[in-house]
C-alpha cells in the first residue's frame, strides 16, 4: 500500500518525480468558500526555492505553480485542488554513472531493491524536490488556519552542525539565509558553511517548528494524537532523523515537579509539554523540533557498491546544498500546518458541536521559547 | 475521525478504559494459518504487567488475555482476532476529585474540554493501561515476523533521569527490573528510585528499540515512510517526549563525510541511518530511540485550577510508577513490531512479485549498538 | 487488506465466528455526549433474533449484549464502544461432514481457497449470525441520527419468493413475521413458507429500505457518493444480489421527462432520485430496494466436491431459514443508519460551517412509496 | 471527508470539473515494473470520447492524456501516476442561466446547498466528463491485470429504453454505436434515438459488464466483499441506480434449489452467483448489470425553482447525449478493472503465501450469458 498520501480529512496526495515531467499533489477536503489563488501558494514556494542564496542548490527551477482544479471565481469549491508545478531544469546530464551504483546516505538502494528498478535521474522521487508540492499544500492550510482558527506558524534553524544558535526573537528569521531567530552569528555561519564547501563536506542541522493559536481538543487518542500525526509527518520529511514535542529529549533528566506545566486561571506556568496532553492540544503553542541529518551528496570519496555487487569509490559533483536543513524551515511549517488543518476537520467531525465546559485558560504565561 | 486504530493492513483496533468492564482490541488483517494460542500474547502481557518489582505500580491486575475470534484449531484464520482483558483490580476509589481538577501534566483538562466531559476513574481512557491491548497485538506480530521473515526485536533502557546507562549487552536486559542492557548500574538506579520516592517525585528516561532481519525495502514514501510510521508509533505511546532513528540529534552536529553509512560487498560500515534510507529499510538494524518524560502523577502539590476555573493545589496520592519509562520497553517492542508487520504486508501488496536485483548487503558489518 | 471496518468516520469494526467464543464490534467515532444503555441496542438485536418466529432460525441464542467501553455515566465519551454478544448456543454438533465437501450457494469453496483453512462450525465467519454486531451498531447510529437530525428509518419486504406485496402502510410492518407493508397477504405468504419448508426448498425477497428526514447535502462525490456508499453496504450484506436507489432498473425504460424529479417551493414532485442527486442527499426519503436470494441451506440434494477434488451431493440438515430475506429487515435498517451516520460526519468534517444558501425544499410532496 | 479517491491498494484520486483548465486522476499504489505508455491509456480513453458517434455528446475535446509521472525508461517505477486531460473545448457560453436554477434530475440543487457555491460551467465537478480520469486509470488497471492473471473485461448494453436487447455474441459489441452484443436491432435503436431526440427527450439503459478469469480468492468479507466494493465502484457513476451481481434481482423468485451453483470436478454448473460467494471471487465470470437512468438535459420544458426559492420553467438546450447509457460501458469495464486490480493487492498483501488447497473449479461449464 502506498503512501504518498498525507492527511485523512485534508488528505494531500503528492506526485512527481526530480527530473520527470512535472511535479504536484491533489488536496482533497478543503472546505469550501475560501478564497485562494496562485499567489497564495507561489509566496510559499519561492521561501523554499533552491537559489534563493548562495547556500542552497543553484538549480534555478521557477517553481510556478498552476492550479489545475478546485476553484471556481477565486474561491474553494469543496472539490479537489489539483497543483501542477512543471519540471523545467532538466539538465541533459548523464547520470549513467549514478544509475550504476549506490551514493552513500541516499536512497539508491534501498529504491532499487524495493521497487526492482528506480529513476535515477537526480533521485527521482526520493529526491528533496519533492518537498514543494508539500509546501504548496500546507500555503492552503496554513491560509484556512489563519482565518478560520488565527492559527500561525513559524520555524526557525537553532543549530547549524556545531554552532549552537541561541534564540533571540522570531523577527530575526526572515532576516538571514539561515532562517536564524538570531542576528549575531550570521557571518559565523557563512564562514562555516563556506569551510564545509571547501572540505567538500556538509552538517546536519536543528529545526525548531511553532504554532500558535491552535484551540485546546484537536488530536485523536489513542494512536493519532496529535503529537503522534506530528511526527509522523516531520520523521517522513528527507533527512530527517529525530523529532520532538516541546522538552523532547531534555524530559529524559528532568524531574515531574519540573516537567509538568503548571496552570492558573492566567495561563500555564510553562510549556515543557509542547502545547500537548494526553495527544490533545492545550492551547498553549504547538513546539516541535528536528534534527537534520547532513547531506549525503558530498565530494568527499566514499566508499559504497555497484549494481554488480561489485566495491566502488563514490563522489557526487554538482549543485547540492553544505545542508539541506536550512531549506527545511519552511517544509517544517507546511507540513505543521497540513497535520494540524487535518485535526480541525476531524476534530470537528466527532466533536462539532461540543461546547468546551471550562473556560480556556490563556496560552500567553509561560509560552516563550527556550 | 477518531484515532483509535494503528496500522493500514496488519489493523489494531484498541478500544476500553482503565475502570470500565474491559479493555482489548481487535486486530484484523493477520495472514492465515499461524499457528497462535492465548499464551504467545500472555506472555508479553506478563512483561508489561504492573506489579512486576517494586519499581512498578503494585496494582494487581491479572491482565489475562481471552482470545474470542479469528482462531480455528489453534491456527489463525485470516479473520478477526478479538482480545479481551478484563479490569478487576477497580478499586471502590473515590474519583471526586480527579474528577474536579486537572492534574497537572495529564490529560484530564484536554479531554474534558475536547469531549465535553470525560471518564475520571484512573485517567480513564488516557491511562497507560491503554498499552496492554497495544502489547498484546505486538505479540501476535512478533510472532508472524519472527516466522515469516526471521525479525527479531528487543528493547531495553539507556537512561533514567540524570543516570546514563552504558550499553553493555542485551543479554542484561532480563536480568534487572529496569530492561538495562548493562549490569553494573543497578543498584544506583534502585537507590535514585529510592531517593524519587522519599522526595514525592518522578523521571523520565530514555529508551531504545531496535528490530534484527528486516528485509531490505520495507517502508512507503513519499509520507508513509517506514521511520514516518515507525515515529508515529512511537510518539502515540504515553509520555514519549521524543523519537530518534539511527544517530536521531546527533546528526546535526556529524558531518556528512561521518554520517552517511559507508557499503561494502561485505556490509554496511556503520549504521547511522538507523537502518532506513529514503524511508525504506536497508536491512540494517532498525534503532529507534525514546525520551519518556517523568511520571505526571507525584505526590509533590502542584498549581492547577478545578473545572470552575478557579485555582486549586493538586496532589496525587496513590499507586504510581516515578518512572513509566520502566514499563515502556515492552511496549515500545510492541509498537515496533506492528509497524513492521504492517510494512511487510503493505510492500508485499505492491511489490509481492519484485525480486531485488542486487544481493542484498549483509548487516553484519558495523551493525554495533552505539 | 482485509475489510471487516464499515464506515469511515462512523467506523464499524466487526470480529467473530458463528461458533466462536464471542461475536462482537468496535464502533469508533461516535460523538461524545449521547445518552446511551444496553437496552437501546438489545432492542435492535431481539429484532433481528433468530426464533422470532416459526418463519426464521430456531436456534436460541440470547444475543445479550454487553457495552465493554466507550460510555461513562450513561453517556458516550467518544472513545470505542465496544460491544460483546456471547455465542451460548454451540451445538456440540458435527461438522466433519461440511468440513469435507462445499455446499453450493455457501461460501465454503471461497473461504478455503482464499485462506487456506476454514472455521467450518456453522459457516464460522461467513455466517448470517455475524450480521448481529452491524445490527447493534447500527442502534447507536440511529439513535444518533434521530436526536441530532430527526432522522428516522424503516423497512418492509416487498417481494417474498414469487409473491409480489402491494405496499399499503408502514404500520402493518410491525404486525407480521414477514415485515411486510401489507396485512392481506400473511395467510398466502404462511403458506407459501410452509410449502418450502416441506419441498425441502427455498426462496428470495425483496426488501425495501428508507430514511425520513435526512437534510440535504449528504454524500461525497466523486466516488463516495451517498448511493455508493449506501450500495457498498448493502451489497455486503449476505445473500444480497442486487440494490437499487429510487427507480432503481425501472428508470431504464423510463424516459427523461417522467424520471428527473421536478422541483417546486412547496417541494419535489416525485422521488425517482429515491433522495440522492449527484452522490448527495437531496433532502426526500432516501430509498433503497434490496434482491436477496433464496437460502442456499436447503435439503433438496445438490451436486458438489470434496475438498479432494472429487464429486459428492450435498444435503442440508438442521435449522436454517427458507427465506433469509425475512430477518433482512432490521438488518438493512442497520446499514442504512451506519451509512448515513458516517456521512453526517463527512459532511460536517468538510462542510460544518456552510450554510445552505436556499431555503431547503421541504420533502412532503411527491414523496409516496410506490 | 470527500471521496475522491476509489480503491484502497491501488488508489486513483480524481481531480477536475467540466470547464476548469484541466482533469486528471493521480494512481498511487500500481506495482513496478510492468510497461506502460500513453497509448495504453489513450485507446480506452478513446472509445468513451463524446463525439464518436451522432449518438453521443458532439463535444470535441480531444482527451489527450499525458503522464506526469510514475515511468522509467516506459516502466512503472511503483511510484504516483498523474495523467493529466487538459479542457480544451470550453465554449465561452452564457452559463447564467444555469447558476440561477436548478436543473432536475442534475446535481444542481444539491452542490449549492452542501458546499454553499458550486461551479456551473457544464456542471462543474459533476459533469459526467469526469468519468475520462476513471477510464485512464482503468486502463492501467486491465493492463496489469491481463498480464498477471490473464483476466479480461468486457461490456455491452442490453437494454436501451424500452427495447431490451438479447444477447448475441461479445463480438458484435464493438461493431455498431451502442455497445450492443446484437446484430439485428442497431436500426431500430438508432430510430428510437431519433424519436427521441426529436421529441426532445431521453431515455435509460442497462449494461452488463464482465471479467473472465478473475482467480478464487478476492475480496475481503465481512464488509469489503468483492461484489460490495464492485457496487460501490458502480453507484458511484453518474446516472447508475441500480447494481445487480450475478442472478441480481431474477434471484428473489428462483428457489434455492435452481439458484444456487452445482459444482463438478469440470466445472460450475451455472453461474446465478455471478462469480461471487460469500464476498470472495468463485474463479467463474464475475458478472454485474447497471441501471442508467436517462439523461437528466432535455428540451422539454419541466418545472423547478431558481436560487430565490421561486418557481420557474427549465429547458436545456445544446450537446447532449440521448442516452447517458452508450458511453458508459467504457467506464463500467473500468471501474470494475480498479475494483478487481484493488483486490488483487490486498489479497496478495494478506495472503500471498497462501496456495489454495483444491485444485480450482474451472470457470467454464454452465458460464454462458444469460
Amino acid at each position: 500500500m502506498s503512501g504518498s498520501t498525507l492527511g485523512h480529512l485534508f488528505r494531500v496526495t503528492n506526485f512527481g518525480e526530480s527530473h520527470g515531467p512535472a511535479i504536484g499533489c491533489v488536496i482533497d477536503g478543503c472546505p469550501p468558500g475560501m478564497a485562494l489563488e496562485a499567489a497564495d501558494i507561489q509566496r510559499e514556494l519561492d521561501r523554499r526555492r533552491p537559489g534563493t542564496s548562495r547556500h542552497v542548490t543553484q538549480r534555478s527551477e521557477a517553481d510556478a505553480v498552476e492550479i489545475l482544479s478546485g476553484l471556481y471565481e477565486g474561491r474553494t469549491t469543496g472539490t479537489p485542488i489539483a497543483l501542477l508545478i512543471r519540471n523545467t531544469d532538466q539538465r541533459s546530464k548523464d547520470y549513467a554513472n549514478i544509475a550504476e551504483s549506490f551514493r552513500p546516505g541516499h536512497a539508491d538502494y534501498t529504491y532499487l531493491q524495493k521497487y526492482g528498478l528506480r529513476d535515477p535521474r537526480g533521485g527521482g522521487r526520493s529526491s528533496a524536490r519533492l518537498t514543494a508540492p508539500t509546501v504548496a499544500a500546507g500555503a492552503v492550510a496554513r491560509k484556512w488556519l489563519l482565518e478560520h482558527h488565527g492559527v500561525s506558524l513559524r520555524a526557525g534553524m537553532v543549530q547549524l552542525g556545531e554552532i549552537e544558535i541561541p534564540f533571540e526573537g522570531w523577527h530575526h528569521v526572515g532576516d538571514n539565509p539561515f532562517f536564524a531567530p538570531n542576528a549575531s552569528l550570521i557571518a559565523r555561519m557563512e564562514d562555516y558553511m563556506d569551510e564545509l564547501r571547501r572540505a567538500g563536506d556538509s552538517c546536519g542541522a536543528r529545526i525548531v517548528v511553532e504554532a500558535s493559536g491552535v484551540p485546546v481538543g484537536w488530536g485523536e487518542p489513542l494512536y493519532d494524537r496529535l503529537d503522534a500525526d506530528i511526527a509522523h509527518a516531520m520523521m517522513g520529511l528527507n533527512a530527517v532523523k529525530g523529532v520532538e514535542i516541546g522538552a523532547g529529549f531534555d524530559s529524559v533528566a528532568q524531574r515531574g515537579s519540573r516537567h509538568g506545566d503548571e496552570m492558573t486561571p492566567q495561563g500555564f506556568r510553562s510549556n515543557h509539554a509542547g502545547g500537548v496532553l494526553g495527544g490533545i492540544s492545550t492551547g498553549q503553542d504547538i513546539r516541535v523540533s528536528l534534527a537534520i541529518k547532513p547531506t549525503s551528496s558530498i565530494r568527499t570519496p566514499r566508499a559504497s557498491i555497484d549494481v554488480h555487487g561489485n566495491p566502488v569509490t563514490v563522489e557526487t559533483f554538482g549543485r547540492h546544498d553544505p545542508c539541506v536543513g536550512i531549506r527545511a524551515t519552511p517544509i517544517a511549517e507546511a507540513l505543521l500546518a497540513i497535520v494540524l488543518m487535518d485535526h480541525a476537520l476531524r476534530h470537528r467531525a466527532q466533536c462539532g458541536d461540543v461546547r468546551p465546559p471550562v473556560t480556556p485558560i490563556p496560552a500567553s504565561e509561560g509560552d516563550t521559547t527556550r
